[in-house]
């Protein structure tokens, strides 16, 4: 709020109003109090966009209310007759009002698109004797009408207008509010407890009083509607017009850059060397392995034309790329002196999902990097895959401050055509659900067999000849999406410093309009000064000395973009010879010396980091739970646990499991999003408790054979 | 060759023949030269594949001759009575021999493939005086038999046998050959003088002698020829089964990354950042701006089908990512605050080339990298046209040790849709041929036009908004194509030192059978401590002390891959103190003595670099002749030349040029390949000659606006 507040004190009160918008130049100009005359009301305008037929054009429901105002969205489905109505889209608001959502304003309703709106006016923001604070035009200008004037200019232009008394409706509905009401807006309401399910229904996740700029849903109530403003509104990705592709903006991949890096340097180490093989495969090639195929081929995206040509044969782009190189293993291995050959390639792979999709989770195409290697040896193959799975944990655990757990996949989850799967798995407190981090193949000989991979036993020529031993492994861009899921918050990203593009941000504080043209000088220079030292030391480090924001809107933004440390400069600061550090991950004050900086925010840096991973494992063994009998397992999942079960390791039995733990348990409340309310195994953890012998499986009467993590997952 | 006799020296005589080859077997233990004595004659097999109509079976002709025998093809053509014979390729060798080509030996003939191949004998080899050393299996092993007991294995399993004299065919061959002389093995000859052109018709461009491992085709003589075999033999790239693909494997895709280092670390020096946009885009979105589609449309490739459904919408694979970006740079930039707006991408694009594709240089998926920017005012956006550009030259120039020529395009080769387009220009000296090094458009305000990126005025929101203005400009793996054209000989990759993965191959030289083991350790320790004290120096060095090659095998094959120096390391150098350092350049031997390595073979390396551009751009300077009518431009070109000509710039004037030039003037030799014969515009170069006031322009009667390169090109 402060930043309007400094734009009203800086501005001259006369609006000048957008060229194309005349009525409500002269409606401004008319009303009786454009001169600013004492205390006014700062108000917001949403625009929520009903359920409708897809054939159907949408009535979208414009909210003029106060700031200050709680509006729920099953309030405003009730006062305008509407179903499930939700915050609508960029292209909804750019089509009905030809702006930006940021830019929308009470007078964005104009007589062209007045008759395709429903409008409700907070009964607050209707009195004649309120002064409403109204932005005109990208934020940055403000003009001043009253609340009886503003409806009667809507009123002017035919608009559909109802005022709702929005306090009044929100006390009737929070009275009657239940876990099992059937209003529209309880259909998204989350798991957890039912308390937390009633303030749901009320506001329906929605962070009432959230900066515009800010996130407006809340993680806990609403996770996906959190989400996705979290990794658009910090500029991470952009939706993009072909459903399930995602634009990465530089906000996430500098991230990848950091993680490529990271990778490179230590696959290189071991003598893996980049290469690039094409895109296309043909169906012949891509075929020739049947089990792999099997797994991927509903998900193929195929090439058919050319121009205006027909291609000869429909070519797919590679969903992964064993059958894209092993072809060439087989022409370029000709001895064993040739291994191992170790290649990896850093590029973009197309599977056509039709589930729902997520950024960096689910998406039809996505950068990753992919490794291919072919060993003499069973053991040289081994050796390799863990070392591998090493550095994948090390990207989560060392980099993105993310706690995993190494494990191999049950046969039912390795990779198709695979011998076994080495993985490691992560864990969303949020939803309580398991996630695949990364996961190293051991393939076994199996497409050496398929491709023909041969060389001669070493041991001599009269030897039968020997299939090379292969891996693959690949590491994608989900790892940002479960940093992002793990560690931030309704005030936007947190970003481990690690992998953090600007790890401070130095914002010059407390420069008002009483503040002499020397002083601010000397307050700007102090913090140029306090962000080369803090450069000088080594760290990513930004001063945002912008003048046309305010400190508080700054903060706003260094917290909504993830910066890991702000680092306030005023005029006490100068005085003292100091700077504030405000960590972004628990809001924690520290007065640093100036003197000291270049020793303590690389310090602080590193606690940050070490403090977010901290705290995430925590979260982590908090939730994995062992159990022995199946009955226990779905209220447990329920409570967002992971389960540490003996298991039997036999497909079928994972399919029962599966199924009785994604049976509707009338006493709980069920996550209808869940992508699957079954649990999946997750891996069989490298450590293993002791399993005592004749131990029984958690679901049936085989022997148990290992410790197997069991959860839901994405 | 030594590698053989030092093969010969280490195994015993009793040969062990493949399982699968028992006649083999049979006939070698039952040959009266199982015991080795004396004087013998190495051997070489080589496989052709005649011209044969692409319904029918080839017939393969093997030559087996004395490895000192030269057996150019149009002998073979006339003694097997076949169409021009080319080596055949791994495939056809495979199919017949179910081997690699390098595994072909006297003994791969068999009973089974026996009635499908003809086979020449070298009269040198057939006679019972002479004793033949074959390898039998892998190069690994060896054994003996006398010329006529090869032939009486032949016949015994009724192979078809000639005897060829080959010394005597070539000297009746080398007699009549004239240019315009009608044999198949004519049809190959490429441009050049006429004495040149003869002893094509002799050899056919190979090079008889060429170790196996070594190019077989010569520079000057067979370029397209040669430039395939360097390109695979040096481990560039692979050809990939969807035609005009390629794989890049390790040895360019290091270059690449080096490339990529280069420019990232400097682009990112004035803010660009990198994202990644996704590689798919709608036909609505791909054709938003006319010209700049017009351009790509036929070169589409499209998505229609996932899995086994149809997509609702066709979707492009992008060609370039404007108008993939450009509607997101709409919606993100909201204000001249936003501006510049720097976004590069590292990926790759797809353009299905119908032309004849080359590896590198046109290609239907390439690597690149495309930057595009948003800027407030056109001088801003220029500055970067000419920064960027400024870079692409010195990836030419500092990099490759390419020289460039930079310049404008004429407004018929600028790119589509964009204001003005600058370009580095190449020339590859064997061909005479220019080639565009890579570009960096000035896009105006077209495209923002187009999508509706738009800023408000600074000065004030009542001045019209303004359209930003934009760039964008891409360098592509072409470079590496540019750079081995450039400097690479009938040796193999000559690699500029800044960019070899390999900058120094220390190889132990001088351990004979008399060596003691004592004396053995010396020199590889020596060697190794040698790599040491180069490594330390900071040079990329690496140590070849594989036992299963001779030192001219190593040699051999540090040279076709193209390593800087080779650092020799024997018995004298161990008591001097020194190496011999040999430049793959130009051959120079230089004695270092090991306490100056530190600094020499830096200094060294550098001396290379810089004589590589130094010879390259004196190449260039001598074929830039200018010219002052078009009549001069025909015979110029035809003599390698790129011309500056006084040019009005007007297209139709360009496109009579084109004409004019491509005409076929009898007296000249026409390179039928040239995927253009007539000469384009490669650009008007920054750095122009005096135009004297009234100089008219080299083709019409109009002024000349300024002196423009012509050449043909690539």
């Amino acid at each position: 709020m402060s930043s309007l507040i400094k734009d009203l004190e800086g501005l001259s009160l006369t609006h000048e109003a957008p060229a194309n918008n005349e009525e409500w130049a002269s409606i401004l100009a008319k009303s009786d109090v454009a001169k600013f005359a004492g205390p006014y009301e700062l108000t917001k305008v949403l625009v929520f966009k009903p359920k409708t037929a897809k054939t159907a054009t949408p009535v979208p429901v414009v909210v003029v209310a106060l700031n200050s105002t709680q509006t729920a969205s099953n309030i405003v489905a009730k006062a305008a007759g509407v179903k499930e109505p939700r915050l609508a889209n960029k292209d909804l608001i750019n089509e009905f009002f030809g702006t930006e959502p940021q830019n929308v304003s009470p007078i964005s309703i104009t007589k062209e698109n007045a008759s395709k709106l429903k409008i409700l006016i907070d009964s607050k923001a209707a009195e004649k004797s309120t002064l409403l604070a109204i932005h005109t035009d990208s934020n940055a200008k403000t003009a001043f009408i009253t609340g009886d004037k503003l409806i009667e200019a809507y009123e002017s232009i035919a608009a559909d207008v109802t005022v709702v008394d929005f306090a009044k409706e929100a006390a009737a509905a929070a009275a009657s509010a239940t876990p099992t009401a059937g209003s529209g807006a309880d259909k998204s309401a989350k798991s957890g407890s039912a308390g937390a399910v009633a303030k749901a229904s009320a506001n329906e996740g929605k962070i009432d009083g959230a900066a515009l700029i800010g996130i407006t849903s809340d993680k806990e109530l609403d996770f996906p509607g959190w989400y996705q403003q979290i990794v658009t509104k910090a500029e991470l990705l952009d939706y993009y017009d072909v459903s399930g592709c995602y634009i990465m903006r530089p906000g996430s991949y500098s991230i990848w850059e950091k993680v490529q890096n990271y990778l490179d340097t230590r696959i290189k180490s071991i003598g893996v060397q980049n290469a690039y093989f094409p895109m296309f495969v043909s169906s012949r090639v891509l075929e020739k392995e049947k089990d792999h195929i099997e797994g991927f081929a509903p998900e193929v995206a195929w090439v058919t034309k050319a121009g205006q040509s027909d291609l000869e044969e429909p070519l797919a782009i590679r969903p992964t790329s064993e059958t894209v190189m092993y072809p060439y293993y087989a022409k370029w291995i000709r001895s064993y002196r040739d291994l191992p050959l170790r290649l990896n390639q850093w590029n973009s792979v197309v599977r056509w999902e039709f589930k729902h999709p997520q950024p960096f989770l689910r998406t039809r195409e996505f950068l990753w990097q992919e490794g291919h290697t072919a060993h003499l040896t069973k053991e040289a193959a081994a050796e390799e895959v863990l070392q591998i799975l090493e550095w994948y944990a090390g990207v989560y655990e060392e980099l993105l401050a993310v706690p995993v757990i190494k494990g191999t996949k049950t046969d039912k989850e390795k990779f198709a055509g695979g011998l076994y799967t080495t993985t490691c798995e992560g864990y969303i407190p949020t939803t309580g659900r398991g996630i695949q981090g990364a996961t190293s193949h051991a393939l076994g000989q199996n497409f050496s067999k398929m491709f023909n991979i041969v060389v001669e036993d070493p041991e001599g020529s009269d030897k039968p000849k020997i299939n090379v031993w292969q891996n693959s492994w690949g590491l994608s861009t989900r790892v940002i999406g479960v940093m992002v899921m793990i560690h931030s918050d309704n005030k936007g990203l947190v970003l481990p410093p690690r992998v953090a593009s600007n790890q401070v941000a130095v914002i010059p504080v407390g420069i008002t309009a009483k503040t002499t043209s020397d002083e601010r000088d000397a307050i700007i220079n102090g913090a140029k000064n306090v962000e080369k030292t803090i450069g000088d030391a080594g760290v990513r480090v930004f001063g945002d000395y912008r003048d046309n924001y305010s400190p508080g809107w700054k903060f706003a933004d260094a917290e909504l973009k993830g910066v890991p440390l702000r680092v306030e400069f005023g005029p006490a600061d100068l005085k003292k010879n100091q700077v504030v550090a405000v960590r972004r991950d628990n809001g924690v004050k520290t007065v640093i010396p100036i003197a000291s900086l270049a020793d303590e925010i690389p310090k602080l840096l590193e606690t940050i980091q070490a403090d977010l991973y901290t705290k995430a494992k925590k979260q982590f063994d908090e939730h994995i739970v062992p159990v022995t009998t199946v009955a226990e397992m779905t209220p447990l999942l329920n409570k967002k646990n992971i389960l540490l079960a003996p298991f039997c390791g036999e497909e079928e039995c994972e399919d029962s499991i599966k199924e009785t733990t994604a049976r509707r348990d009338d006493d709980e409340e069920v996550d209808e999003k869940a992508p699957s309310m079954g649990a999946k195994s997750l891996c069989i953890p490298f450590e293993q408790p002791e399993l005592k012998e004749g131990t029984k499986c958690v679901n049936c009467d085989r022997l148990a054979k290992a410790h197997t993590l069991f959860g839901r997952s994405y």
